[in-house]
């Protein structure tokens, strides 16, 4: 038994509302079950699509009142920050060229942001959000949902603890497939916006999925980036953006590493992978089968640590909610990074109130980080894979 | 992208109520979670331990009206019954022995019951139980909750679509290690009720996860059970429940298994698998990576469905939340028996009404079914493995 | 990189002659790249098979001496046992019923014998050549192969050390699915002979499979049985011998087991499988992937040993031929019982000679037992599954 | 059951000789068993060390005749030219410099050749040896022993076949962990000639295994490289050659892909892997685990191909030896290239005789490619990763 993540709160949900996340779309959902899933939060407003009639229906369907059913974000930061029941915290679930001013809207009305990756559609947008989010000193949490899985925590704190040595080496991989055809011509809302430059930003599969491999490679490995040397294709004709991206990378202090990330590797459902390895260690990590830890000591057996098992320690215990054996998925990371959200949210009523030591979540400094890395992919791509600093 | 189950609903959650699932408890964290995940259920009342202290100090902790926690079952459905608020279904989460006092309370007071299993600590009382749900028309729904996971769905699904052709064979396990030693001893609250007759009944292994396993391969396979020879053991000195079971199975038709159920089996966590093969194919189960099936058509190569993916079909589709590749875990499969549960409690609103045919819940009668599998175990054993009639 | 078993020989290779073995049968060409892999044995005479045609094409095909193929087994014992030259060892590779026969003929030639398992096709004659071994002194190897995989050895090496505890459970399991049609009527050879009664002997799957299982779990164990209690079954309409078996076993000392050996199980090639749990720790082998062996410490992280890896102790590395991470496979394993016959065979050259202590194959007590297996089972299943000792 | 290879010859064995392989040798001890598994060749001379006490003691300890123990490739090339019953052709299995002057010794007294990789240890020295080759019309044969897996021919003969569609994307890897420490410093044989550019070449980890990972990518995609850009890296201090090289490669017609070779990445034994991914399908084979290929048609359920299962074709049945279910390894695969070469050498005997045409095996030409690949990572990373065609 693990002593698991407090995930029950006597002291009453936090109101949060949401822009976008209408029907038809896939994160929302998402962000919702998260949200609901520890009793932390209450959604109790939302703009869930720029369509009205699509907003409209959305809401009922959802159950949200009428009233709190808004037909931009501009009007529901507007008009939440005025009631005296009005929202904490707004989820920022649309295309990636809505996070900017979306964002910028909630901030200024005083309203925390918990916002979906990557950041921005553009790098200055990204900079521009860094700066509001700094003078406001509302709590941000961008949805980098991968980094919340309780055996990347552990990963990050065996590198933390120096289990692994110095760390060398930084394999990180999401291949898909989903993208492998056309999808975009047949309508497909998924797919559509994320290949539009207009609402997707520079990046295809850099920005989509590229961001989460190089985020995670962060977080685990605590390594920086010096620069990166890229070769983006859109392999499928007529694709405005990269479905496929091969990335080799330079850490500072001379550690070296590989992203791969493709949309159009059949076979592949969502397979983002991160492997570390170091003078004394190495791991592997496997989003698909998420519960698991490989590790091997260099020179010892090869061990399996599973989520609360007798490898686990406490970083992944405060992450987890149920027993070994009985598999956590998806949701229940993406709700560890809601649970960290409540956790700051409630630390900010306070006057200079900060959230303790060991809330971890990624922040907007990540989330420019992330732009940053799209924007350097894509100039180095263009320059025949030359070396490139964020 | 999937369809998925109607994960949120415009309607007003169904009022609930738990009794047990108190500080150190496991499984009522599990239910309220479960309750949570699709906002069908909102936890408004509780009798949460059978100590008052705990209870009302698990009350505060999760937040529940002091005015609505009570310091037995008893009381909390005579109080919860008369309010215009009261409850409309109860979760009883406590040992085994408190299921059938506490459900009948409820159901007398014309409240809904989700039960965890096994059903009760002994057949008689079972029977009873049954009668009681006939008679008041309540509905029930007993939390065997592997029979939700998605791709246990699909497995069924492609039984009755009789893609394995007649079946031969079915091969079911459950094993685990955490009461290798004598955990009981060091006053560990989930082992020492599991471990006591008077709490748990006549099973040990074979009523804790023996049930689930035998449930299992009845819910999937189709089939009934004739009868069983079964060999049980209590390893660890001083015990008195069994640790291990080895259990043969003849089924109705000339099909035949094996179970085998432990908890003395270092290496496993919580390893239920389940095989089933016919004259046309096979596949293969294993809770801890649910998200899989292998499916064999004879002569054919093995194939890998995938949750959400290419091979499965509507019955897993219905159960489903995120698309393939973003793994769903246990807490997802135990919450798709609360929204089968909360489809059956919004249909039994209406006068004789019925919930739609493809909802699927484990009934009074599998646990009444569940524990003369129990009790035909111990007997068989008593008597030198001897065939027995459940 | 291993040490290794010793893979050459300055010494000059073994003389030996084949019985079986001929055109169109399978586990011939397997003995003969299992004596020729390390060089220790030199194929010089052979009766391939009962029909002079196929006995003559078949010599010819492998590059045999027409002077010594033999038109019998009979004929070549005597023939070889005259020349100056003739052979020192005999392989047996025919169906069941000839086993005997044709060992007793090379036996009384003093000629040692390899000879394929099971190793008659009754008990009586099975004692009454065990008998025969006494008396002659010749070196007896039965190829239970799967007994000298380079793991195996190693799952044996920590039993014996304690590393497990004392043993409490032992799960074997041998699913095929090359019988789930009948193709003993299209007249496919292998089929044929085994679901012929008298060819193989009393049991189907039991004999050709189940008796590996069995012998497996005994020489890893190193548990005696005391009973078992056998259920099977011929699922295939017209099949004279069982093709499905669910066996409960009893040790001395009080372990437990149980075996499934099943040759219409969809999905399975060669599924051979054991896992053996104790007091201390868990280990699980699977054939089809030999190169590995999980192993569980109790209350420890779960650990993947390989093949001549740092896990991998003496027993393993005595009999590995290549570094870890270069997978040996089946023919690996059973040129280790070839190898191990060799070093038996040169000692017994010596006036009393014996092979040193290190030297391990399965003897014709372990044939002895199997084929009481199997008639055990018989009886037990004809008895409604009654307890039944070997 | 397989047809499978023919593994036995009636025709008498080709015999040959063997330089390098001597007391402390790896690939040497392989090389034989590999000979010798099918019957197809015999070892009679060998210059077994180019230290003359070790190459007697070598010599006695495999059972070569003292006579035929040369002291040198020169000696021995010259020596057996002469003899009536000398040898027909040579396996050179030395450090990678002797390649070369052993080859063109052996070439030009007329016995064909059987080379370990790479090539030579200069691309100058690789281009004379093919030269040499064509005038001589010798057999040739390089041994990328992993193009001769049966599941590597089985992917081959799927692109081929168009299973995949048009290539995209190629993932080679090739991690090994046992160079993370400084191994040469023990004075451990293989490490040192392995790190010493006297020996090896210009590559580390890019000559030993980045060849073969190159090499099988090349076999199984059928794709011409255009060019490559190489980050590569010598993590342990005073390592002379890389241990860690990162490749992007682009393939001519615009497909691409990476290589990773690394012989620092603790928890990787062997793992050489290789992807391939096209507009219809997209596959993955693994070196440890090589009976398996994993094939997923795009849209369709990912399958589980078995080497001599239901999914693969001739191409993989030419090369097998037992049934599926019956793992073959490393040896076997290796074994499969002396086949190959002995058709080769048959053939070769009759005048303009050429092998069939489903022999297949790596040419001189393949090993001219691997240096140029070499040398062309070394000259790429020299220049901070420029593209350099090959």
């Amino acid at each position: 038994m693990v002593s698991g993540t407090k995930i029950e709160s006597g002291v009453g949900p936090i109101r949060y509302g949401m822009v976008g996340g209408g029907q038809g779309a896939f994160i929302g959902a998402v962000h919702r079950i998260a949200a609901r899933m520890d009793g932390e939060f209450q959604l109790v407003a939302g703009a869930l699509s720029s369509d009205p009639q699509r907003a409209k229906a959305s809401a009922a369907e959802i159950g949200l009142d009428p009233e709190r059913s808004y037909g931009s974000y501009a009007e529901m930061a507007k008009a939440e920050a005025k009631r005296p029941d009005g929202i904490e915290a707004v989820a920022i679930v649309t295309p990636n060229n809505v996070h900017f001013p979306a964002a910028k809207a909630f901030l200024e009305a005083g309203i925390h942001v918990i916002c979906d990756k990557p950041l921005t559609a553009t790098l200055a947008e990204a900079k521009k959000l860094a700066a509001l989010v700094e003078k406001t000193g509302k709590v941000f949490v961008l949805t980098h949902n991968y980094t919340a899985y309780p055996m990347v925590r552990q990963a990050r704190e065996m590198v933390q603890k120096g289990q692994l040595g110095d760390i060398r080496i930084v394999q990180a991989e999401y291949p898909q497939d989903w993208l492998t055809e056309d999808l975009a011509a047949t309508g497909q809302k998924q797919a559509s916006w994320r290949s539009d430059p207009k609402q997707s930003g520079a990046g295809g599969a850099t920005g989509d999925i590229g961001t989460h491999a190089y985020n995670l490679a962060r977080f685990v490995s605590g390594l920086e980036l010096d620069s990166l040397s890229a070769d983006l294709d859109a392999f499928v004709p007529g694709r405005k953006l990269d479905d496929n991206a091969n990335v080799m990378l330079r850490f500072k202090g001379g550690a070296k590493g590989m992203i791969w990330a493709s949309q159009v590797a059949p076979g592949h459902e969502n397979g983002l992978k991160l492997r570390v390895y170091g003078t004394k260690g190495g791991i592997e990590w496997v989003q698909a089968d998420p519960n698991y830890l490989w590790f091997t000591p260099f020179g010892q057996p090869k061990q399996l640590l599973t989520r609360a098992g007798a490898g686990a320690g406490p970083a992944a215990a405060r992450v987890s909610r149920v027993p070994s054996g009985h598999p956590e998925g998806y949701l229940e990371g993406f709700a560890n990074i809601y649970a960290e959200a409540a956790r700051a949210i409630r630390a900010a009523r306070k006057k200079n109130g900060k959230p303790a030591k060991d809330v971890i979540f990624p922040t907007v400094q990540d989330g420019v980080e992330g732009v940053a890395f799209v924007e350097a992919c894509v100039r180095s791509s263009k320059k025949n894979a030359a070396w490139m600093k964020l």
